[in-house]
């Protein structure tokens, strides 16, 4: 038996394509809609409403639907009062659970509209508290413990998407800068702008780097960022900081070869050196104390008194002995991290960016460097649709970025 | 001051560049070189052989050149016997360890030869035992323990590359093959006919592969392949796993968008509903056995009692509750599942393929198949110098090898 | 002064996202718009229909605005009159010459609709004839003569998109294509029902190759399904047809290569001396006749009495005898090409995929398939709107094309 | 019946694997062979000498083989006189032509040495003149006219690859750079001191550039090194020109969106009135000497009075009036343009690259930039083995360009 309810949704719905893709959504899980209304902006730069009738085959469809739909801002225009269910195994939702989005969100209990804390995308919610204690987080679903009670359907939520960007937007959406043919100049003074601005903001820049960033030859420009203070937080794996570490290490030998424009090889046994030094040291930390390590990212970072966190892969040798090893335990690292967070930069790493993407609201702007268009399009597809990619050479654009930002680089360069 | 030792090496040097890279790392590493024999092959097919002196700077520098020497198949002239030095702290190394290609690889302890039981590269040599039951074997860094006696420097070491392949090889070097441009229909005859000598000689086939797996819509050419007893053992992350799941359990929206050819976005909630309903059940195992798993690669592989070890990583949401969330204890389950392979197939992952070049010893035949050529290069870049890299589309290139493999796959198709 | 008219549209404008992209090119063009009027259509499969007031600084600003908008199938509310103006100089438009489109074109002259006869985008637009025996044809700027009667400005067009396709449409439009990460197997039977039903029409299919479909080693799958008639004209450059007949004079060997699997290094002297042959044979019907070429692609082609047009390029070698070195002879013969062609199918060529994506209607189904992602995006970009991308193997999708569709070839394969 | 003849090279033979390619020449021409003699470099940096004895099936085979071998510089040990053929038909050398390498050539003709003017690849070489005017040149195929004499086979043919180079070489071969993964800012550094080292001599520098250049927002960054003289000649094709054109005559608009780092969109009109426009005027230069072309890169070539040659290809509009539509005469302006050229860059063109690969001795180092890895392999594929590649973004690549070259343009910028 079909069941359906009414969802609305403003903005600029027409003009963002969002409208054809909620109408493809609802086609996709098999449901049917009808326009109930649909107020068009009149004049540029007008919001658009529209009102749609949403129907599913039966009522767990329906749900799911409308959850769906809520990743692109929609709401019922009749919320109600959330569901809750209570949780029974460990690590385990309710079925019929709310997968949340990254937007902001809120949660009717009681009677009264709560504030998630922390967006974060494919969590469920969780209600916590009584009475005038009553608040709602996300959670993983492995950090389900029995009896949590956990919103289930899409009753008594609300999601309200990022604002508009204005005509400052540099970039567009994603899905027409996966190209590399763009004013390349203009984007590297469009982020250090957004980082200028974070800062301004008393926001905390957050970096997402992969090892490209050591074998590309910027290590010196990022140092110069991280010293002038536009890295407050580095998530990162194991590989850049070994390879970091590596190069400040064996600087004769490697350093020749990195001045000297020649690939770093993979695979000799360099790395597994200094992977052997740092344990031996106990932690990064301690090597840059005891004057194992004296130049790099790492160096600098902790000199700098930054946090970073790394969090291993199956691939990792070593590992360095500050590398989560347990995923999830990196995880929740990174979620701790990402406290004042006003800024994202991702450079040259898949795994992470995708990685910090999954957990980051979207209300937090993030742009993505890779020189792979798939990297940028992954992103993407995962749903971090705020992301901004920028298709370019890492090296480059970090030497442009510390030539823009930090005026003694500028001088030190020519 | 400048101490030297003498290597030698024989082989197709010439034919495959062997002697050119040979003299490069010495470059790279800062020593010098003379050669003091050259025996060419005179005839095609001819082996030849090379005696250098090679010179470093001091010792540890020279140890270390004569170890990089290593990889690619030399050896000491006069060998002696191995160095042996104390672990003093978990999980660290002697300085100076003795750092392992994945080749065949002897160890003089005592005045006898020992065969190292389970090549590896980047690991320690570890020696066990006394008198008669002396034994080494490879140890991963993150292994070393108290006591361990662990071989240092290169003296007392034998490395034997695998013997020339005879022109049935049908790919050449990895070089060579990072281009699309290849006749595809018999690169797949090629790995059809290496997976049929695998088993014939009594080999297990392992495959290691990604999500692109299900996503191009191969998963019943896959399916078919595990019946047919060509899948042995299957390393993979959460995603390959999760994303099969969830085609077998929410067949109907996503089985009717796989036919049709519409994408698969990602970031819906289908995916997050998959893992809380294994989560649920305990294991994908206890899922196929309750019936809530009734088809995709995963339930086939639980059917025909195969094994399979997933490792997780940080962008991994759930997981599912087979994964590994602790990388190094998955790395060890990974190693523990390489007995008896006897040929690899990896697919449309640059993670685990990566992380499983980094353990298989060079004696396994390896192929990679990714659509991306930077995973090809990645992975020959990374030392594993015996895979053979087919760039092409994952989607069809198992429907091929299904189509030759497996008769009755045929004639479901056509 | 602000000036302005006002346009109407129907059709699915806010699935495809249509309606957001005419906005995007009135603000781009510095113009401004007032929605007057927004039907949508209320249940899925409905049209939807607005009337926009579009302004722009002056007439000239407005007029080329006007015409950027029929590129999306906008017409204005009351078309009026086309406006004539002589062609003054050989090979040149008149100022403000109307820039066509690839849709379905009317153009009303002295009170009568008149239909373009051959809709082809960046032509103008030319009046011939008088009377009863006015007509209206594009023309390419280098086509313009002194006298002709060229239409200037948006008066008096109407354009028509082609209707929107039904649920058979296996592919979605371009933007989504551009992954790897798709049920390749569905994607070639949907190009073999759109090679049957163009078949089955009595319609022409039309392939433009490049000379990646030897390097795969697919031309034997080519052959057989030029063979089953299902080629009818092939657009290539002198690349594809010179590799392959070089395929076919230095068999032996390079047939060798091909079946081991072996990359064909280019650069050596096969393909100059194959190149050097058909010259001296005049052509390559003339080196079929005399007995030189007796296999490939190119043979059977002729054998079969099928048409191709072969352009050059800058990089060309020799070029064969049946080349056209001009690039502007060789657009007119692809032109003349286009008869009855009511399927097209590009592979692995961005050079002719573009010209071809430039002279072709938007009524004609057309196919690109790469293993290189940017081909595709670059033809969708260029315009072609209707083009399906498949990034996959061109190898793989050849072979199953003519699994799919020529019984022989499947007997001959297991 | 197998004949023979005996070869001999000198040179780094092993470090650069020049004898593992020879032999596997041999093996891929079903040749056979005898190494007769090898004498190999004793210390770094001494180079090794190999005489071998080469045999095929017949004259003809061994004929070939023995060009085939001359691609990497071997000679035969006892050269002989050159045998000349007569062209007997326009257009088509004689059987058996000798097809040339880009390397240094010298063609012994009635006992003298005679050293061939222009090297190129995939030519004949032609016998001009009597007596003491006896000269050699380089001739494409289809310049063959009736009565030229031609050498046929390999006899009395030497040449000279280009010197090693020495420390000084910042990039290494092609086959190690097609990786992103390079420290870009000193691959920037090195292209500037090649071209600073090629004015120094007074030789010219040949810029070949496709529309990323412009895409990329780098003009403004060519335009400053036009001024300061880096860019005595350039080869480009329509399009190059076209939107660089666009860019400056719609300025406001256009100009706008590179400004904000908005995508430059294909297929609008705006291209088409520039062609246009610049038809009417007759030339580029006709367009700048009228005042309506006042800016941009075309501009700055005309204004500093150098020297460009545009090739078009099939997907052109227009094209511009100094474009040459037919491809071979094209060839011709460019051969021309080479004289004195010393060094040469390559920027975001897979066609023009290779076309000017195809012509340029080996002697002329040649950097290729693209974002592209294929266009860099390509390159090296088709014999440019002198290439360097470097896997860079355009935009930022010119960028750092200039700033390293022009204090002006640096000054501008911060």
């Amino acid at each position: 038996m079909q069941v359906s309810d009414t969802v609305e949704i403003s903005g600029h719905l027409m003009d963002y394509g969002i409208l054809s893709r909620i109408l493809d959504d609802i086609r996709e899980y098999g449901g049917d809609y009808t326009i109930d209304r649909f107020d068009v902006g009149h004049e540029a730069g007008d919001t658009s409403y529209a009102q749609i009738t949403v129907s599913g085959e039966d009522d767990d469809a329906l749900q799911r639907l409308l959850m769906r739909l809520q990743t692109h801002g929609t709401n019922l225009v009749h919320p109600g009062e959330a569901v809750l269910e209570t949780v029974e195994q460990e690590g385990v939702f309710p079925d019929g659970f709310y997968s949340t989005t990254n937007l902001d969100t809120q949660v009717r209990v009681k009677g009264r509209w709560l504030t998630v804390s922390n967006p974060e995308m494919d969590c469920g919610l969780v209600v916590l508290g009584e009475g005038d204690d009553l608040s709602v987080r996300t959670i993983p679903m492995s950090d389900a413990r029995t009896g949590m009670r956990i919103v289930c359907g899409a009753s008594g939520i609300k999601v309200t998407p990022p604002a508009a960007k204005e005509g400052g937007d540099g970039f567009g959406f994603m899905e027409s800068v996966v190209s590399s043919e763009k004013p390349q100049a203009v984007l590297v003074r469009g982020v250090a702008d957004g980082m200028r601005a974070a800062k301004a903001n008393g926001k905390k820049v957050l970096w997402v780097g992969g090892p490209g960033v050591v074998h590309t030859g910027a290590a010196p420009a990022m140092v110069a960022l991280v010293n002038a203070g536009f890295v407050d937080v580095l998530f990162a794996g194991n590989a850049l900081a070994t390879h970091d570490i590596e190069a400040s290490l064996y600087g004769t030998s490697l350093g020749v070869d990195l001045s000297q424009g020649r690939g770093v090889e993979h695979g000799h046994e360099h790395h597994i050196r200094a992977l052997n030094t740092i344990r031996k040291e106990g932690s990064i930390a301690a090597a840059v104390e005891s004057g194992v390590l004296t130049s790099g990212v790492m160096h600098a970072m902790v000199k700098a008194g930054k946090e970073f966190v790394l969090v291993g892969s199956v691939r990792d040798d070593g590992p360095l002995p500050d590398v989560y090893t347990d995923v999830i335990e990196g995880q929740r690292a990174m979620r701790a991290g990402l406290a004042d967070v006003g800024y994202c930069l991702m450079v040259a790493t898949m795994l992470h960016s995708v990685a910090t993407g999954n957990i980051l609201p979207a209300t937090v702007p993030l742009v993505c460097v890779d020189i792979n268009p798939a990297t940028v399009t992954k992103l993407a597809d995962r749903g971090s649709s705020q992301a901004q990619g920028i298709v370019t050479d890492v090296g480059l654009f970090l030497e442009q970025l510390a030539l823009e930002l930090v005026e003694d680089y500028r001088a030190s360069r020519f």
